[in-house]
């Protein structure tokens, strides 16, 4: 853990000095995933405020020995009546005036909860983008992380993929891939893992189900592992069997358009224009309309957080932004295709971090 | 699914006597467990807005199909520009002066949202007891379910325990009962199965780890299956090799409390008399600080739900309430002992569904 010091250091030093610009005296933070990145502290409850003088994570007698264990930079104070009253009340013993809060998060209830303890004439400032904004540029610590979720998960699918044959369910492919993840030391995994084949495989979010593969389907893959509290999202496509004309074609045009979407991001480049490459390649065979969603999403500790990269997204992806690139196909009553791996953007350009391999790509 | 419908009608029913009750005119229901609660409907995302006259289902397009086969008793409506946005439109075109919501689940963020497009004047009442206290009683339809979840889950612990040996890690543990329910159809895990031994299962929220188990260690096993939207609870503790007698005789005494709090729980029975028999019964041997959590919950569509079996919970249990009964105590630095079964309390006394046994609970 010491040696792990240095990370929460820059990070809460970069939360200082987003907090002096934007002339913001406190920060209170309520999001797990917001302490775990400021104060590297697991548990599901806890509250921290950040102030000028002082940098403290509430929390209730479950979570004391764990918070002394992994919290940095931060004093941790035990609570037995409520992290929110407590928290109102520490608002009111320092008089603050103004706080900033994690607006999408907070329920309306903790909201009212809050407001009862703190200061009446208390200024609230809704700011869950700040933490969200830091986020996007990942740092070693969760870089070393990242990769290894991922190593972990490509490693799962390749050893996994040449068991999938007709006659399996994809609820039981679905646990097979989910239970070998763990195996490998996994924590869980990182979303409800899918497995959607032949008709199925045409709606985005189809859930594993009991459908048994058959031979001649498309099936997709879509999996991720977490590790050390970081996500790892990658989806492969295949086809059981000898790939007909028109499955290689669609194929082949899925996976250009995320080649084209991989050469065109870099550190710099606006998050629309990796979106509008694979759109337009996709477009350039007609298949604008089937591409439903955007091209890809930031992962971290969360599998969505900054940057989307979508059609109107016009904020630049920095280096050290971590992003899936997945443009995917979906026609009604056939099937879909989707090719989706997590990427870093470096300043040297970019790394592929879930290497499984996309050919072959039929089982026969 | 048809065959479900009057369920449905009848929770509907439910509903709107509550609301004449409360004189609410309207109730926006925003959780995902009271959405599915209420009309069957399982997506992620989806708004119910019921009302006098009308009820409908605000849904995204992602999930139109799966309302249109899924939702009961409302008339699905397909929302392109956000689900917020969109029920404000519908109490502003309607006028509606007055509904409630659910305060404990809508984000700051997301009620503000909604209050953009609402009328100004609108009055916001909290009112997501509403919909939980309608959930304490189950209906035959989920009954049902419950009970395959909880003899799933039996069945997967019973078949599993004679391999929990020495020289095997918690998480691997937890992977395999994870692996092996949902091999038998579970939707997935109720929660993360924990699996704590030795001086660990002194934490009532530890995680599974990659510590091996070793002779002469106490192991809680924590687990439960969903099933159809539905979920179980079970936990219990076994011994590695031949217990000495001092663990023999606190077995017995958790073991002599879970009793004790069985033979209380009966329709009409204040919940705090529960945890009250549990309590004392381990006070007796000694041990009542030892026993730092309440003796049970609710469980159903969420793995904690009303009603809780706590301290000082004076509200009366009624027949068709799942809950579970688990007292547990923790030793710092020896381990701990948590015997948890799910519940069913019936007008003609109680039925316990998760049918696990709890002795021999060591394994030679």
């Amino acid at each position: 853990m010491e040696s792990n010091s240095k990370y929460f250091e820059s990070r809460q030093k970069a939360l200082r000095r987003k907090l002096v610009a934007r002339k913001l005296p406190s920060l209170m933070v309520t999001k797990p995933a917001s302490v775990f990145y400021l104060t590297g502290f697991r548990g599901s409850a806890g509250i921290v405020i950040w102030s000028d003088s002082e940098a403290i994570l509430l929390v209730d007698p479950r979570y004391t020995l764990q918070a002394l264990d992994q919290a940095h930079g931060v004093e941790v104070v035990e609570v037995r009546d409520g992290l929110l009253r407590a928290a109102g009340r520490w608002f009111k013993k320092r008089r603050v005036k103004r706080t900033g809060f994690e607006e999408s998060s907070l329920t309306w209830a903790e909201f009212q909860a809050l407001r009862r303890e703190a200061p009446a004439a208390m200024e609230w400032q809704p700011a869950a983008n700040l933490l969200e904004t830091l986020r996007v540029v990942k740092d070693d610590l969760e870089i070393s992380q990242i990769r290894e979720a991922c190593r972990l998960t490509a490693e799962v699918y390749e050893e996994m993929i040449g068991e999938v044959r007709p006659g399996i369910s994809e609820s039981d492919v679905a646990a097979e891939l989910e239970f070998r993840m763990r195996r490998k030391g996994a924590e869980g995994a990182a979303f409800e893992t899918i497995v959607a084949s032949g008709a199925r495989a045409a709606l985005p979010h189809a859930r594993a189900s009991a459908k048994l593969l058959k031979p001649g389907e498309l099936v997709i893959l879509d999996l991720g592992a977490i590790l050390g509290g970081y996500m790892a999202d990658m989806t492969r496509t295949i086809y059981l069997g000898t790939p007909p004309r028109r499955v290689r074609s669609l194929y082949g045009s899925v996976l250009n358009a995320q080649e084209r979407a991989m050469e065109s991001l870099h550190a710099g480049v606006r998050a629309q224009e990796v979106d509008m490459a694979a759109r337009s390649s996709l477009a350039q065979q007609g298949l604008a309309d089937h591409f439903t969603h955007s091209t890809g999403h930031g992962v971290g500790i969360e599998i969505h957080e900054l940057p989307r990269l979508g059609k109107s997204e016009k904020k630049r992806v920095p280096a050290g932004a971590v992003v899936t690139v997945e443009p995917g196909i979906y026609l009604k009553d056939f099937g879909g295709i989707r090719i989706e791996d997590t990427v870093l953007v470096t300043e040297a350009g970019t790394e592929i971090l879930t290497q499984a391999a996309k050919d072959p790509w039929w089982i026969e």
